[in-house]
């Protein structure tokens, strides 16, 4: 499924520099260059590869148009424009717009136009899925479960009863979205569990990754907005909500009744403690223990960078020490 | 299903405030109050709410009971009392007590008195399901399980060979018990496998959370006692054991051969390394880094807050001269 | 399923201690040692139990050899023999070698000689799966995968189009392998998809523990070498790659395009930033953030080790206050 590079500029609205009949069958790193192949350049650290590399074309921003050693096409952000491009060559999607015969549908379920079921998916009554969605093999849908159109669920997945997908969604493997939140409380001595009667409500465009689980509110919902991006293994507890296009990388956790504010990024294995709020716009970077609220925009970060293990006793010593050297700091100070 | 408060009330053997006659078909927030839902007032920060509220009753402990501007139940404890009363509009459960004509059930596994399999489970030879276990869509029970009374498993599950569940347990979508303990031994420049030969065994009425995952033993058993509540991506690895009425927050992590008291509560994401003991009635914090045994009862925790990131960089800095200072302070001293 | 000790000395080439004819039916551990079974003496603390243990044998290195009490086999690596002697009483696998009438195999996949697809497995076209493959219940293979001989495949695993496992692989219950990157670039106020067009490529021998996810790459692939072990509940992201032998404990996580080298050991719920390289043969400590390179061979750490939580919080106070404390021994140092 080659495609001359000309009709990708056409059809991306991108300046083209060079021969527009090259034909490109798939992509490439700028290092790992190969002929049929296109590449991109985004991140300056990479330019020295573009007199050289092998790509037959290559994506660019106007400041590096005149460095092309090969065909390519100028872009205002590069990136973009290689995610736009690159998606023509994206294996055709598993939707076949039929319920697969090994598939079991409640008679009372609704199935709008082209809806797909892979095999062995199971859809509870009254799950109402609209047009274009897609559900994998072994994909368990709860009762009373709605689906807005074109949202694609992969293997493996369990949307709990109740709970509300938006459209435009992708759900990767393993996900668990509506599993009780863990309410508990203590009565003579034993745990009783909490009802937890409230749902869990996700906008459209969002993206969750595999194994991620989204836990359903106590008495009202977890809410997740729109064009949010989870990454794998991410927990969200009971009554969180996140606000529109904010991103949370793998292995984040989020407690109870927490919010998150639009537009905000959360790195690896960052974790919130509950009831906290943080405003939009705010960046933590990887594995910060989140333990106040955040009011302000900006980059937050905490954590006890590697040493070498010989080195790190050493401080962890010094750590325990510091309440005696401000001791003798301050014994120093009342002897001058 | 709407109830009368006087009725619940009299069934949760509390207090009637007003008029018994308000009918409830469910529950709110005191903050979302909403006619016909009944809410209740645990902690002092929403009391405030009290006076406002649009719910039709509210739960409340004796002190609050003045308070009330609507109709309420006064309990020794309202939030285990509202746990209760909330109970009654929980959706009714999966359970038919059925085998699903798409389930596959060997015949030579046993299956008590109102057991439910839904569709798409497999349930393998000498698997024991006592009398109301209900097994969700597409879990997989594994050879010679055993299950205890009213136990309830959701779906995707996977219940490797031989593993001991209790009664009344719940566990929730996607959840591992029983998978290989990380056995291994480096033999000649390759880890060959250390057989798990042990099994799990879980008591009665423990919860476990989405894609939790619990490894059997290597030579003895993992153990898990009765009445633990564990969240979502909690892992446990081989021959742990965990003493009853103990709560793991999301994120859990616990490394092989460690002990966990009774009565213990663990923070979200916190990490346990091997071979320690937690005695009882121990609490830690959130993101906690426990590298040692700890034999006293009471709240432990660790790791670095939040700050901005500049902030951050300048504590990281300061750590890593604090030798240095620890130097200049000797020095001061010595010259003093 | 009894052996006589004499052989599994002979089979494993163990020297034989004491009497040969003793049955051995199993394993234990020394403490609790039982007739029948036998157990093995690797780590020095549990010496004093081998002059009392009820064991019926016990697998020493010579240098034990003289204190046994029962008979014996001696090792030059106890726990590399026990290991070999134990695999001896695994149950049998699940192996049938035949697919499973519930099962969905497409007609376009090939399957190997003595191939075992359980129920409810669901495989799609063009997956190729070698000889002794086993697939277990409710696991999902997709489009064009393959699996070299004798890997055994669990229970609710995905593996998405086109991923490449190698021979004689172990992946656990949740398993996903291939799942999209978590590829997005901002466009107008928006997250868009960047395509994820590479794929994941795992060599021979390797372990992938339960719920674990491997993303995709994105141009390139995501690459894990041979005989790597990978505990539960890990996180790999796109273009990672992982050299031979490498061991990674429960809940790692590494970012996108690091690279590890072979022979390192990762502890549990260590991070690891994007874009990072480790070296061969470096060991880190559970719960390490890695936000550097590591160029070179040792043991490293970091984290911020429990404590009471008063005598934590005074510790980040201290910390707070450092800057402060260097400003105040320069106006010592300046005023001496």
């Amino acid at each position: 499924m080659a495609v001359r590079l000309g009709a990708l500029a056409e059809r991306h609205g991108l300046e083209l520099i060079g021969d527009g009949n090259v034909e490109i069958d798939g992509v490439c790193t700028l290092a790992n260059g190969r002929a049929g192949a296109i590449s991109f350049l985004a991140n300056p650290q990479y330019r020295r590869y573009l007199a050289s590399t092998a790509a037959s074309a290559v994506i660019v921003s106007t400041a590096d148009a005149e460095a092309l050693a090969t065909p390519g096409l100028v872009a205002r952000d590069p990136y973009v424009a290689y995610a736009r491009v690159a998606s023509e060559f994206l294996p055709p999607a598993d939707a076949t717009g039929q319920v697969h015969p090994r598939a079991v549908v409640d008679e009372q379920a609704s199935l709008g136009a082209g809806v797909t079921i892979a095999a062995g998916a199971v859809v509870a009554a009254d799950a109402r899925l609209a047009d274009g969605v897609c559900i994998g093999p072994n994909t368990v849908i709860g009762r009373g479960v709605q689906i807005g159109s074109d949202t694609v669920v992969a293997a493996n997945v369990t949307l709990e009863d109740g709970v509300t997908i938006g459209a435009r969604c992708r759900l990767h493997p393993g996900v668990v979205v509506g599993s009780r939140g863990f309410g508990l409380a203590m009565d003579a001595g034993r745990w009783i569990e909490v009802p937890q009667l409230g749902s869990v409500v996700i906008g459209d465009d969002v993206e969750i990754g595999a194994n991620t689980t989204i836990d359903r509110g106590a008495v009202e919902d977890t809410v997740i907005g729109h064009g949010v991006k989870i990454d794998n293994l991410v927990q969200i507890a009971h009554n969180v909500r996140i606000g529109d296009h904010t991103a949370l990388a793998a292995k984040v956790g989020i407690a109870g009744s927490s919010t998150i504010g639009s537009y905000c990024m959360l790195g690896g294995a960052v974790g919130v403690a509950g009831h906290l709020e943080i405003t939009d716009k705010v960046m933590i970077t990887g594995m910060t223990l989140v333990t106040r609220s955040i009011r302000e925009p900006g980059t937050y970060s905490s954590g006890w960078p590697v040493a070498t293990s010989g080195e790190w006793r050493k401080q962890v010593a010094r750590l325990r020490r510091l309440g005696k050297l401000e001791d003798r700091v301050k014994q120093l100070e009342s002897g001058a």
